[in-house]
């Protein structure tokens, strides 16, 4: 059986491609999970998704990744910078991950500099459009 | 048909009345909605009352409110000085918003004074007790 | 005889409606008195205008007003933001004030977001144009 | 009938013993209300236990609290550190809490050392593992 | 001829005595002259009182003292902490002065902790109430 | 009709050339009034001179100037640092202005560095002794 | 022959019981020796108790530790938050202690937030009163 | 019998008149006595006199204080900018004090200008040389 | 004719493969030459591969790629954090660029977390060894 | 023989009139020359000319400055808020320096706002465009 | 009579040799001054050894240095990051002296990056070892 | 063969002994040369000396010494406190080096207080004039 990665959308992410196109583009969620199960499968990898809207929901996904998956693609959306305990959950399920924005992060509000979740990351990828989902999952190809 | 607002309430506001009187006042939740109505229906507006402590229960309803409302009243609690992700929200609905505080957050502890969601909002009121809830609806009223 | 209130306006307003339209609208402050004069005279208040550029005459009208006064508008302006003198010159006359700014000061410079005088106001009232006058007005009329 | 006390674990909880046990040891949440109840018990108090990765589920069971207990022990994890919601549900239930953390947090990451919550603790308690649990149970017995 | 000094006082120092008495007394801005005064006599020293709630009628004041004072006694109330135009006219002016507060301004606010003439000054007295005038006025006896 | 320019001074600068001349050189204010006039003059623009102590009176004649003047030279001593206010009226004439200090405030006490008008000037010049005013007419000269 | 704690008391501590009550309590420190020792005995621990207002004894008694003590408990009042020294004595000895403090410092002035201590003790316990040397000492047991 | 003020002086001020005379003056710790009697005596007081460079001595002087002694005037040299334990050893005894410095420590070294004592003194002086030991003997005077 | 990009290498990063494996791999310069030119060949793109210690050079590097480049790939290596004459260069030559690190940054010391390049960057990919530089041109190939 | 002044200009000015004109003009590098030149001529004074993007080669020209010229005018560009170096080598020779920005740097992102090199300058001039040049070679004259 | 210097030890430097091997090594106290001994000989210097825990005695031990020592070498140990009176102390004798860690406090944690003494030592060595003292002496051998 | 160290010099130090001599003396840097080849001679080491203005030449001469070099000597100057590319080049070639600066530059501004260096430095000494490159070798001579 494939190894499976879970690959995680936090708040706001169920409106990209309405939001904000100037920012974020128009590509959908949708487009999104094209784009990382064309990666996965090119690599032999499973995908589950979720996104919610709810810090504990996301923690709750992260808890459960430890039974069936081997790494994560995760983008905090604006937990990012707010969310220690998302920090927990990845620390505590001792896998993998990568952090992915849509946007360029850095070239926002100064409150989009910080990451609770970069320090423990194994990479972090920004301002690549939903192209950076798929170079996510090919770095957790290379690693997992 | 009548144009609706959303009137949001977050955290700890079902206490209401209930809560250290000495800051907060002794009118309820329901005080409030009557307050909101009442000014609503004299500027031809209908509403929608939503609280939760819940600050993905919060996004999900300002999500919601792009299907029928034209413009929200928000009281976000202590999510003001927290959440990115509420604020993100608010942004991505592209309505205008009124950030109402029941007490002058100003005159309280100092993390109580910087506010995710006033660089955004229409209008910040604080302090007028729940007859702030009538101000935010005619402020909304004029500009929808 | 009615209970009279201040309406006090601090340097720049008498430019109002000819200063960065984009900010602060067109209206002027012969508009703001009308809007103030008109809620006022609905609760049964006399009121008493005042606009100066100079700090010194701003505190000594706040010091009349002990005289005949039992409230106070203040639109400080930019001496919301560095005068410790006019916070301590409310706070000697001793009544009930409330702070209004006709922009959203906190969608503006950074410097703009503390007030010395939002700690000691009844309440704060920002970004609702000069319909703000007379949200200030009934709030005031509501606590005398 | 006897007494209750409200013993409530916030996110990352439900992995403890499992999670970086370098950090945390191996006794599980389970162990957790095994001391807790023991302690309860020898003091003539009965329990209730929630645990959720949720901040508003955790903001609702201490509103809760209000129905049938008289004071809190709360380890609320990584929302100690993010949480001003919660700190204002504890401060709402005006009831005694003591604040509990299995690890020193003190000694870990420079953001794990400011609480929302120490403030209006009666007692913090932090380092003493899950005997740590007996402690704030003891302290809660000698206060409520 | 006798030397004279300036007694400068600042901002709201017109009230003093009807002022929150518990941080200031009752003693009066007539009991403050009376005490300089006595206490200038005593050391063959003439006065010149002015009071001013204008940051720019102080510094014309400071200028003045040119022509015939040899030395300044200033209560700066709440310029003290925000006027460097103050400082400036003061080391302009080049003669030894006595900063002096009626209350203890340490104890107060944060913002009240940094003084603008404090660097410059002979000597600082805060809180000994209006007896630091006399405190004041001999210290300049000392050293003019 | 020749068009006509504003120099502008402000607190203390009516001391010049009498005030610590290590720093400030014995020019007098009159000197400056001097060395702009025959700048302006070489250009075909004439010239209005103001000095003042008061914050309020500065922001008055800046105002003023909207009726007759095309750009403004300003010095504003110790208001550089402290006032809004000034700059305030500045952005509402809407006419260039330079930013003249007879210093170089960069090489003094570390609250001279910050300008909350440099933001907005076209041109900064300090250190330049009075000849900085001949600089600063030509600027304007060459801008309006 | 039992293994023996030390408990070290640090500046005003002797005072115990008789400085301000309200936020102290009435116990003295007779009565902290007796919890202590209490505690000690049922789990079969020697004492020795030493209070002292200087920070070097304090020092030496820790150095002296290390003769006949397998642990510490250490409440070390004011010296918390500026000795580096006993700190470091601390980590000279290499032996578990435990940081306490009869009042719940996270709730008093923000200085009182930073403990030099805290980052290498076993536990930190603040506010249970006296009743903490009880705890405190449990849990040295359970550790050496 | 008369009342009795304790006269505090902290670290190195027995070598006062001979260390640096430029900041401190040639004046010697026995004038500093001097002048204090005097005063005291005027007023009917007592005095008694503890120099020592041991915060744990000038703590004991403290506490001692509370047999005979209705206030302190205290020159606490470098440990007013370090000394949270003297001031809880002053809030303890619970008597007012005055705080003095021979020199003006706001001119100095930023790192001297803030105190732990202030914020309870009943009155701070600094900068009037010795002089300044009869003025705050005569304020205790006043108070006591 | 191919468009060209240039891959542009810091301070260092010649010794990539001997420097501390256990943070940047033992990959090579030569491997990254590999990767990228792999990436872009396959995408239709030509590279000029530069690296330098010199931030003069870097520059000069950056300004010749207006001849015949169409976008960049650089890895500053340390000059990320302090250049901001790298940063005035891209943003003078106004062609996209990708930012690039080997290892997370993000996750190393405090004074690694600050790019004056990021703001300005198309994306930010940092942690995904040499296979980001793969990245890196794929993204810029979607976009020039 | 004439005197003659060094003219230096620092990173990215060689690309000058061709980097965004919307801030710097589309004056090039040699109209700077000419401006310059004129104004030296006019002063009698000589010139040279030296523009690099190498700190170093900066440094280097500084140093041989010291073999022929009297002064420098210096537009450091971005070295301005980052070198340190350039700032010692100009305290080294020892010869007065203006320094010089084209566009108002004090308008524009924080971290351009600090100068290292302006607390050693003579005078300091920015927003003037080239004519600023011309300003400083006049400055220069004026003083060496 | 030979010329003498003070050679001074700070708090925990009687653990020297047991205390934290891996940071301060195995040298002893007695190794320290042998060490000083054998460099003082060869220079015709005296040596006098104080160690102490207690900042009291340590200032008094400096004061004492006045009678017949020519310089200091001190080790303050922990007091090097809180003591102010020490720094006095030195200031106050006036005599030349060498601050000396054993280990380099730059690459420890952060508060041990900021002396109080070094401010005015002669010269600073840190992180030699034991044979620091050397150094320490044969530089005061150079300059007294 | 002799084991070889790298004696490196930075920025403006081949001006060394003819500028700022109040702060640097009046050595040059041959005298450093002279110095440090003595000690190395005394202890069997090779040296190189290098010098250059150049951050980039710096990180050269740092790489160039895996070839042949032992250790290193480095006195970098103003990168001291600006070049993390410095601190990487040490760390990448990863042998034992000694900091030194001929002036104390704790002394000094506040920006030279921090050292990117120091924290991977073996030792560091300032302030020792160029007898502390002798030290420097010394030290070098005991590890290498």
């Amino acid at each position: 059986m494939d190894k499976r990665i879970l690959v995680l959308n936090g708040p706001n992410l169920n409106l990209l491609g309405t939001r904000n196109p100037a920012v974020y583009g128009t590509d959908t969620l949708a487009d999104v999970e094209r784009v990382a199960s064309t990666a996965a499968e090119a690599h032999g990898l499973a995908t589950r998704f979720v996104q919610s809207n709810s810090e504990g929901a996301l923690i709750d996904a992260i808890h459960a990744a430890r039974e069936d998956c081997v790494g994560i693609v995760i983008n905090p959306g604006a937990y990012t910078h707010t969310s220690i305990a998302i920090r927990d959950a990845l620390e505590a399920v001792a896998m993998p991950f990568v952090e992915i924005h849509v946007s360029n992060v850095y070239a926002r509000e100064e409150f989009r500099h910080r990451s609770y979740l970069s320090g423990l990351a194994s990479c972090v990828i920004a301002g690549a459009g939903i192209q950076g989902y798929g170079f996510a999952v090919e770095r957790l190809a290379a690693i997992v």
